[in-house]
């Protein structure tokens, strides 16, 4: 590797690379062509399916030192190939049903491509010009989705200098982020001498209101994210405060009620609730119209973030699950996950047009004060054209086509729920709402053995069935057939003890019904050979 | 448009988007043909030259309400070519000198489009895998690049579950604010009953340690981010103080000590100084070192946003200029400005390995404790996987191909700047300390009348010129041959007032002399028709 293939830096030859692109039979070209023509083909030949480790991976990125010298491209995309492509991960594989990505539609592949050729900065118009617009209607018909106003509001609003009906980001933790800094700022808005937070700062806006303090309030389940906006924000963690969820891993209101009474009585404002609209753990959604008659009680801010449920909006016939989403202050909806849009594509809804205002900003050589600037309500600065990508998704799947997506992931998990209820091996531990769910490889007969153990048996079980079913998914991730990921709840069949589970999320429209029963196979194969299964658990099976 | 050309969804129609791609001889393949064989001369031919207005724009951007019916990826595809493609910005134009953006380097597209196929998302290893070294090195050779360490700091510091040489994200806001994040955290860490700003929030946190208020120095041509950054991180945008620069543009470092001890008398804590690496405006960079040593003296915090100049490190001829940025806590640096990689890629660097576990976080169903995830020491969550592109660039470029355009690039500016001021038309504003510069179109006779104007000519003199320059920019930009952006100084040769003048920054490698002369050349041209310049400027050239 290295010195003998280098080219020597000449200007001719670094010129070359701006303006004349790679011949046809070159490397990086054949890569390309076998892209535009399969890419499931591609991916499958070139990920290798068995996992290599990841300390044996990194042996091939170990130099600290940039390399002096150039390097022909086809020996760079031969690298790639070998030391990137084969140990990236297969997210797009119909089998691979742990991740909230899925398989993509061809057609963003080559719309990508104008994407990064075209090279816009949304920041401004000056660098976006009709990006901008077509942001602005993005976002416009996100709205729409969400909260269906009128055609005279989006007529009025929609393309307005003075407003933004929501910002476009690269993901839903900027999103969720962005809507919370919203709230604060107008919570400690400017007031008779006090100039608002934005200018002077949380400590001057909690003595000019006399608050003692700030709480946000969430269910248990609310996305981590969530706690990284209280840090920065300089709200704190522990005033990010979490309420217990009931047995279908929706939010107690009740409790939120109470501990929203017994803050306030100690001066701590509720400055907003956040509601969740498909956990990222469970996939339920929060009583979203509780929670908003609430916010209405306290006056205070209501964030939902529907970062991964937020799509089923698109489904006529299951968006009722969100009901109440429509009188949230704003609303974060990731398109890159069920809106089936290349990673990097997330976006906050406000209700109110004016709502960014508390978060404006202006300079002296972009985003003038009256200018259209997209860059003037958002967290971030430069940012790419993605929302191009999800006008494409929009138009070319249409709402309909859509619909049919969201429709088709639900009833996927539903029949992956029968076939586990089914299965006397397994045991499902949520149900699923949208179509994501939890279950664990627990034969009937140690469901039996925990049902008449003593305590200190049965915590032994417990930790020896959390042991073996992470020791499970990390095999069955190594082996490379398929992919489920884990997490941790606290579910009441386990006595709300820390309990590890299988967690899939079936939104890839590849994954057939074959593919499920396969993979619950494939789980009984790996069980019987599991050597924590073996010394542990096995014994109850007898 | 619309209805007629629309497909019925049907499941089997759905499911083609996501496994076959479209036949070659569709228009949206023809249109990546393009793309591949010549993408200079498909954004020549599909852009459109002549401007069309805004509100024309918006037109095919109106409908807030989502389509019903999928359409054909053809018809999408023609649509998008004449409502966004063809009134997109043209970045890539060696005369379009007045962005940050530049002509890309042609093997990027290919790679983009890998990267989008394999749609890895780099916040947990679990849906990146060799992502994550790969994105770890190139932070690594970035953190060798501006700190230098020996060998022996990358083997143990690099691939560290532990630590993290630095953070990737979307761009330089984002950096900056990792920056000032860690910054605020660290100063007011956990101490005795206090268990941190992170978990208690910044009112704790300042009564605990006393601060009366808390404070950020940074020149007057600080980016407008690090106002955001004050923003959301409760700090206030008044406690982030802007010092006076010199004529050259850089910050008075004495200034800037003097402010900081009346700041610390009054109670208030300097928290982190703020050195510009190539301001937006002027291209200057402050003087590194001097500040190094006032937030030595003052033990606060030292950050650099070298966002923009950060790649002159690339050059061994001119990374004196940057003399001091070794002394930072931490480093700002865009890929997609002067390191030639598509719009979305930034990042921030670490001196100290540690310096991110003031804002590491972790969730049970990723980012587990030990775990090498990048995504416990970001801002963002889920990203894509950029990192490959930077990674690209550097090997394909190599530091001495970097070297060489970071060189040329300065060479220009100097070049420009004589042309500039070899011409009794024009004036130089500010002289190129990179390859940014900036000047106004002020023949001789103007620059004598002013001399020996009283005051209130000498200010009606000035605003006739700010408007002029600003509409002057304005006509040029929507003749669609040239563009160069503007901006607001108080030079020292217009007594400090608000003046308006035209910047360019030379880093395209495809722009020539020759069409540096046109620029000026078209210009003077424009300069004759501007309907400002005639009613209010004309009549001093007689």
């Amino acid at each position: 590797m290295g010195p003998k293939r280098c080219a020597v830096a000449s200007e001719e030859s670094l010129m070359r690379i701006f303006t004349v692109p790679e011949a046809p039979d070159s490397t990086l070209s054949k890569i390309e062509l076998e892209i535009s023509s399969n890419l499931a083909g591609f991916l499958n030949e070139n990920i290798a399916a068995i996992e290599k480790p990841l300390h044996e991976i990194e042996k091939d990125f170990q130099d600290a030192v940039l390399p002096e010298e150039p390097m022909f491209v086809s020996d760079y995309a031969q690298d790639i190939m070998e030391q990137l492509v084969a140990h990236s991960v297969h997210t797009a594989a119909p089998s691979f049903i742990g991740h909230m990505t899925s398989a993509l539609p061809h057609f963003v592949l080559p719309l990508s491509k104008l994407m990064v050729g075209l090279n816009q900065n949304l920041v401004k118009i000056e660098t976006s010009k009709a990006f901008t617009p077509l942001e602005r209607q993005v976002l416009g018909m996100m709205h729409h989705l969400a909260y269906g106003n009128d055609a005279h509001f989006y007529d009025k609003w929609m393309h307005s200098a003075k407003t933004s009906l929501g910002a476009f980001c690269s993901g839903g933790t900027i999103a969720n982020i962005t809507a919370l800094w919203i709230a604060r700022n107008r919570l400690l808005k400017a007031d008779g001498e006090f100039k608002g937070i934005a200018a002077q700062g949380i400590l001057a806006g909690m003595l000019h209101y006399g608050y003692k303090g700030l709480a946000v309030l969430v269910s248990d389940r609310g996305h981590y994210s969530l706690g990284k906006a209280a840090d920065i924000l300089g709200l704190g963690r522990e005033n990010f405060i979490g309420i217990a969820t009931d047995e279908n891993n929706k939010v107690d209101v009740e409790k939120m009620r109470e501990t929203a009474h017994q803050l306030q009585a100690k001066g701590i404002k509720v400055l907003a609730l956040v509601g969740v609209a498909g956990t990222t753990e469970t996939g339920n959604i929060d009583p979203l119209n509780d929670m908003a008659d609430l916010s209405a009680e306290l006056g205070c801010y209501f964030h939902v973030d529907a970062a991964w449920g937020g799509a089923t909006l698109l489904s006529d016939n299951n968006r009722h699950l969100l009901a109440g989403i429509e009188r949230a202050d704003s609303i974060t909806i990731d398109a890159h996950k069920q809106m089936y849009v290349p990673m990097g594509a997330g976006l906050v809804l406000f209700k109110d047009p004016a709502a960014a205002d508390a978060i404006e900003h202006h300079a002296e050589y972009i985003l003038r004060k009256g200018s259209k600037d997209l860059g003037s309500h958002t967290l971030e600065g430069s940012r790419p054209g993605m929302a191009m990508l999800v006008h494409a998704c929009m138009r070319v799947i249409g709402r309909k086509g859509y619909e049919m997506l969201i429709d088709k992931g639900i009833d996927k998990a539903r029949y992956f729920a029968e076939l586990i209820k089914n299965d006397p091996d397994f045991e499902l531990i949520s149900e699923p709402e949208l179509c994501l769910l939890t279950y664990r490889y627990v034969p009937k007969q140690i469901q039996r053995a925990i049902a008449q153990a003593d305590e200190a048996e049965r915590i032994e079980i417990y930790a020896a069935l959390n042991r073996f079913t992470a020791s499970m998914q990390k095999r069955q991730r190594e082996t490379g057939r398929s992919f489920v990921s884990r997490t941790r709840l606290t579910p009441d069949q386990y006595d709300h003890q820390p309990t590890v589970v299988f967690r899939v999320v079936l939104a890839n429209p590849l994954t057939s019904n074959a593919i499920l029963k396969e993979i619950l196979a494939e789980q009984k194969a790996l069980a019987k050979t599991d050597p924590i299964f073996k010394k542990y658990l096995l014994k109850y099976l007898s």
